[in-house]
């Protein structure tokens, strides 16, 4: 039996808060490994723990993922307000920001976020916690308006009829997309992709998606390119952890293998790009690509899938180029991948955090 | 720990006669859903249980599907002969080899050898038990000359320092090819597909690559795209399940995507073909495509994967167009998908059983 949604609140996933919450004065993450099965907390009181979750993927997606980090870089301020040393204070919140940053190096959103938040802090004043809160919230905010507004750009791409391939969980935008064109009367399906190793696909967007009332199939990852041969799908859209100011987008391994097959069967390939570009990625090689413990895929629910000679690869992220994306929807509008970098320039001043 | 192979007998895999193999006038399967962690045996003492063991994937492979089969019919002569009218008993044999031939509809094999076993019975002498053993064990050799000839022919297709991709379980011809390539002195590795969701990759295929010594990486299947474009990929071998005239090949589903990738990233894909075209099959919508339980794939480990009201779907075999297809090899040569049909006038008059 899967989590239930609360009434009215539409699908747990689309409100980070719901999933990342301060409870008394500890951060809270309803573990992503364990949904949609059960609603397990994991209780973070330090940002060492709040590191150590994000490594190990109790919370996913590069906009929640910042979220995370956020918090803890506010329970590091709670601590660094301890020590009555000033410059050691703050040497131990740059510590903390590093700690965070460095959990996951693909998502352009985590140093983002954190190197934002840590700006906003007026060193002369002692209530750091409280500074970072306040900007966190807004953070918080900015992000839900932002998957809101990308969401609703999406959803003019889509006709009465869609059929959607989707990979891994592309977060708040996506369900926004699909509430909106069902509110307009747009009959709409999902095909979700499993995601493997972690089943995000199956385990994060096809409930999400089951809990808005739309209709969704779950495929394996290898299925996608023969639901395309018998006219199965007729658009996919993706997320994007990072794009580069070229158009490249790095996104959940396996976003270039549907590319390349939406490509060969003419289907419009979209990335929700939600804040836009990382102005300092000019192409695809400057966004490192995040390699995770081969373990990981040697093992399926703690148990060995394999022999034990065998080794493991696991590459987190794949680089789609520009030329296999037919449009990237951001929360300022719908841009050809190879003027994404224009996003900047469309409403300057405003920071994407 | 891994089942080990026995002392100077190569992968157990490498041979059909140690995993599907009568006892006591019995079948007795390997189950190899539970390879390599248990050598698990299903033991049938009919053709019913050999139905259903092929149905629920106790044995793969179209050619181990296809003995395991012949075993079947064996088990359904030998309740004929009990019968004392022979119609009746002929009748019965019919109506098994209808049961055993609608296990699995895509592989090749399966029908072909159950009506070759078939036309060998003499129905005028009384020994049908004995004359299908015969024939069957005839089937056996054949396809392991078949095998080791497919095998020699693709080592030639490989130079030193080849890394090559596969996916499910191609059979014997893959590891001969391996064999023999490492015998010649030359260093080959392989990169397998997990090859969602029976796992015969991770199970099957990288456990008795790494039982034959050749170093072997398991990846799941939304990595294969991200490995070739970082180069760590040279060339893509995969069996076919049945192969039409036109050359296009049917392959555990995946085989397409793949294809796809390694033709964007202009990487040699090699089939390996074994006995040739279905002559039945003038292209590829001749093709049944297998269409299994949707449970397959919203469970893991009997475990739910996803909410309750998601839909799952299972094609478990794709089609991959000859355009796609480098060469096809077979145990007579190696073919340009395009000239498969030619397979046939090759050797003349020998059946493909």
């Amino acid at each position: 039996m899967a989590v239930m949604g609360e009434e009215g609140r539409g699908p747990l996933l689309m409100d980070v808060s719901r999933t990342v919450f301060l409870r008394e004065d500890k951060l809270v993450l309803i573990d992503r490994r364990h949904l949609p099965q059960a609603a397990v907390e994991v209780v973070c009181s330090d940002h060492e723990a709040v590191a150590k979750a994000i490594e190990e993927m109790a919370v996913q997606g590069a906009g929640d993922i910042a979220i995370a980090a956020g918090y803890g870089l506010y329970l590091a301020a709670r601590r660094a307000a301890e020590s009555s040393n000033c410059a050691e204070a703050w040497n131990f919140l740059q510590e903390a920001k590093q700690r965070l940053t460095a959990t996951r190096p693909t998502g352009y959103h985590l140093a983002a976020l954190l190197g934002w938040l840590l700006k906003r802090v007026e060193v002369g004043k002692p209530n750091w916690p409280e500074q970072i809160l306040a900007a966190l919230e807004q953070a918080v905010e900015n992000q839900r308006k932002r998957s809101r507004s990308t969401g609703a750009w999406a959803e003019t791409l889509l006709a009465d009829g869609d059929v959607i391939l989707t990979h891994c969980f592309p977060g708040a935008a996506l369900l926004y997309m699909l509430q909106e064109a069902s509110a307009k009367g747009k009959r709409v399906e999902v095909i979700a992709t499993e995601t493997r190793p972690y089943l995000q696909g199956a385990r994060l967007t096809a409930w999400a998606v089951s809990e808005l009332g739309i209709p969704v199939t779950l495929i394996t990852d290898n299925m996608a390119a023969y639901c395309m041969s018998i006219g199965r799908i007729t658009k996919v859209f993706t997320a994007a952890d990072r794009i580069a100011l070229d158009g490249t987008v790095a996104n959940k391994v396996g976003t270039f293998q549907l590319a390349l097959a939406a490509c060969y069967h003419r289907l419009p390939f979209y990335v929700l790009g939600y804040g836009g570009p990382d102005s300092h990625c000019a192409t695809g090689k400057d966004i490192p690509i995040e390699m995770r413990d081969p373990e990981e895929v040697l093992c399926f629910n703690g148990k060995r899938i394999t022999g034990d000679k065998v080794k493991g690869f696991y590459p987190a992220f794949d680089l789609t180029p520009p030329a296999l994306i037919t449009g990237i929807v951001t929360d300022r509008g719908i841009f050809a991948a190879e003027r994404i970098s224009e996003y900047r320039t469309l409403k300057p001043g405003s920071h994407s955090t």
